[in-house]
């Protein structure tokens, strides 16, 4: 095909393909003439997997090399390398600013109590700890049953998520499973503030019916 | 006490206190003399709160003080006040750019599915469409086994957040309900990574049993 119908198809603007051209993000199309290249669905392929790194990693060329250079490597297990770029990703918390100092502790001992395996090692392990010490901090801290109920629905959905990835094929697998990780990140969050709403509205009108007299945005309750 | 205790209790430098002082998100202490006040637990409440807000809405006062009206606003209910301060809450999806188009037909389809209850004016709804179509346009979209195990697990994650509200105050229940669903969005998004991680530790171990002599760097599996 040519560059207008792989930009019509990929959604990505012509210009912004001939960058990833020129970078060597996408690799070179058929040579037709001297002006004209074709291109096949190989590249179209390679077009969507920017355009969801490019969306995910942030707007950094650089970083989305480097998720790319991991994908690429012949010499890489899937598990390897799924392991590699989600450490490039970038981080599921900010860190809370003035709690940067959390040493862990608190994480190995939820995940010890959730049954995870886990690398001690993992910066997805201080995250964690830094998430949870920075609830802690301003009131809202967790108990036992909660993270039982998030360590295993965590679980249930990273299951489920393993269960698609085509195994078969090393570089495929690890392009879903980098693009899966992040882009279905948003997909849970609205989730569960969707369920948070509909618990309210069930909650609401179980108290109408209760008790059909009070208005609803009166305080009291 | 006095503001230095103030301060290194709530972890709140004394000038950003001032600062909160000044702009009236603090109600002032109680003046001993020309120079010094006294602040009381409700003070250290306040500033918990605020600095929770702070990191959860961003650095903008305008969205911090947006969100602590609502709280305080004595005529409202726990589950219309959590509605309010939920949708001043930053966006779970950025809306992947160029998909900003989604009319919400997929997420209905989706939540109906789920057995959700939901206000299909609620931008919560336009956020879950849109990044469903983007994870889709990008060639990892979900089928119905996939949304059924993240529906399912939000919704039980949703409901252990529901246990631990103090409904019996209107304002406490509030701030505790919207710094709980923005604090513990980065546990569970880094609770998921971990899942995946440990499914992946115990997948590698199983193929090493299974096929000691294979290296596992290299590819070919």
């Amino acid at each position: 095909m040519r560059i207008s119908e792989l930009s019509d198809r990929s959604g990505v603007p012509v210009a912004t393909i001939k960058y990833y051209l020129r970078e060597r993000l996408l690799p070179p199309g058929e040579a037709l003439n001297a002006r004209e290249s074709s291109y096949g669905e190989e590249h179209l392929a390679r077009l969507r997997l920017i355009r969801g790194l490019v969306h995910v990693v942030g707007v950094t060329i650089v970083q989305v090399r480097q998720v790319l250079s991991i994908i690429d490597d012949p010499h890489i297990s899937p598990l390897a390398a799924m392991a590699e770029a989600t450490a490039a990703l970038p981080a599921t918390a900010d860190g809370g600013g003035d709690r940067a100092s959390a040493d862990g502790h608190r994480a190995h001992a939820v995940l010890t109590q959730l049954g995870y395996r886990f690398d001690p090692l993992s910066p997805l392990v201080r995250e964690l700890d830094t998430a949870l010490e920075f609830a802690e901090s301003v009131g809202i801290d967790t108990d036992d049953e909660q993270i039982r109920a998030y360590g295993t629905a965590a679980h249930r959905i990273a299951s489920a998520d393993f269960a698609r990835i085509p195994w078969g094929d090393t570089r495929e697998a690890t392009a879903f499973a980098v693009l899966g990780t992040a882009l279905y990140e948003p997909v849970l969050l609205a989730l569960r503030r969707l369920a948070h709403n509909s618990l309210a509205l069930e909650r609401d009108q179980a108290r109408d019916e209760a008790d059909p007299v009070t208005p609803r945005n009166v305080a009291g309750h």
